[in-house]
């Protein structure tokens, strides 16, 4: 096999470098004059696309439309908002470019992170942390009385893939009753899937809904006020999905109604959101700045990704998380 | 049988009041006077226990010794410090009255609690929840790079009982390595148990150490300048036991050496610490008022677990929870 020109637009060091280079050996690197500094920001346009075969990191949709070699992108999150146009993926199908992304990097993190969210908002962590009452004064009991277990509690997840099936898991031992929301259910989630004619009924049972939805046309805004206010009083919402699939201004005005009771949001539109932004005065939302798929080793764990896919690539075999 | 007389300290209402009447009727209910705040609370010394046969709540171990009639003590917290001495157990034992604890009623939101520390911990919530940076940005990098997965991570549990068991099935589809101390192994702990001689190298492999023993002459200052000088350096430390189980003068310092990555406490001693302490001053140090056995509906599962045990002891069948 000719070698092949594997274009890279982040910067790897140590480990991550050692394993890129390991599992391409015989093949070109060729790195981006103008790295991105996360694997969630666009790069910027580079000519060297025309000349490669891979493309792994966050390349520039036309750039890519415009490469007459390219077989293959990797692209390193997990969210592909700005592939995914049905005139992007048809053209791809149609010219046999593969896409695939990084879900599998993020999914065990992500999940993670919103069982975090469920646990600190179960055991009030936030009041908690800043409470120094004396045991049996109204203070303490006010804590104490509103912590929970989550044993019995409700959990719809509205966006269910990998993230979701992971979150599955942990939630069970926890005697969490879990059911999602898909919009094409494919019989194999493990849990019961509720469909769009059902879902508001679904949101009225939920004590935790969890936002995993991608940013695309049909989800930009999709938590609404009609959604909010589906939701069963007091419920508690959570996002790690993309900020653009919520209208803000409902949920600020659903948390000052107390329609939702809690907003745990990892994901904002924009990120992070202006100083003056509503929702930080919301004294039940909380808010992380999009690290859900955060973790010690990630950009080690994203080369291996892509260097076990690589290796697929080369034998013909198909690709993990795929998407074109 | 004639009616029982059962004495309660506190003062139950709405639900936990039906259900205890229920459970009760054709005895004969005796509150206290002076009824405690908490489960937590002494009670005070009640002439009333002389008449009894039956004390539920927190009876001063006093009145409790001088009660002719008295045949049972349920205990309504899961710590019983006050009772736990060698001549109190005895002279029980002697007079064969029955002592249990209400460890099942805090067991499942105790479990919570821990389990919702090590992933606040994990997913560094208390940092995200306060940094607004940029994507991309190096604080950002420092939040996003400082999370984790509870993957491979090891969590050593110190005082394994009915807590430790469930906290061990919540913690099983994390991929976390559970192993506990205890000082009577039974080999039905369902996970590796190492023995005192094997403590401290368990405490330098343990990422998550997990603290829940219980207060008694043997414990108090279990955790001393010696305990967390084995520690793996950079571990965190939690404490859902008590809080004299650990010398917190040794606790500042392992923190601020970095022996000791973060703690979380949800036990101190005093409760609350005076605001002067420098516990409270400890950036890595994250303090809950003793709320981790608190759950929504607490009184009545409480209440329940009282009626499940008096049917228990009526029929002459063996108590839950029993301590002598």
């Amino acid at each position: 096999m000719n070698p092949l020109r594997i274009y890279v637009d982040f910067v790897p060091s140590g480990e991550a470098l050692d394993v890129l280079r390991t599992a391409t050996r015989g093949h070109e690197l060729v790195y981006s004059r103008t790295p991105v500094a996360s694997v969630l920001a666009k790069a910027e346009r580079d000519p060297q696309i025309a000349k490669v075969d891979i493309a792994f990191g966050q390349p520039d949709p036309v750039a890519v439309l415009e490469s007459p070699r390219l077989k293959w992108i990797q692209v390193s999150s997990s969210g592909i908002t700005r592939y995914d146009t049905a005139e992007f993926r048809g053209t791809l199908s149609g010219r046999g470019i593969a896409l695939s992304n990084s879900a599998a990097v993020y999914e065990e993190a992500c999940a993670t992170h919103v069982l975090s969210f469920m646990l600190a908002q179960a055991r009030r962590l936030p009041l908690g942390l800043r409470t120094r009452a004396a045991n049996g004064t109204p203070e303490w009991l006010a804590v104490r009385g509103a912590s929970q277990t989550l044993r019995g509690q409700r959990v719809l997840i509205v966006g269910f893939g990998s993230i979701a099936r992971r979150l599955a898991t942990f939630l069970a031992p926890l005697g969490v009753s879990v059911s999602a929301h898909r919009r094409r259910p494919r019989g194999d989630e493990g849990v019961p899937v509720v469909a769009a004619d059902g879902l508001d009924a679904a949101l009225g049972m939920a004590d935790h809904v969890v936002n995993i939805l991608p940013e695309s046309p049909e989800t930009r805004g999709f938590f609404n006020v009609a959604r909010f206010a589906a939701f069963r009083p007091g419920a508690t919402f959570h996002n790690i999905g993309r900020g653009a699939t919520v209208d803000q201004t409902a949920l600020v005005e659903a948390l000052r109604s107390g329609r939702v009771g809690a907003a745990w949001l990892d994901v904002t539109d924009p990120e992070p959101l202006p100083d003056s932004h509503p929702l930080w005065a919301e004294p039940n939302c909380f808010i992380t700045p999009h690290v859900a798929g955060g973790h010690a080793g990630e950009s080690v764990t994203l080369v291996r990704h892509f260097a076990d896919n690589f290796g697929r690539f080369l034998r013909g075999e198909p690709l993990l998380d795929r998407v074109v």
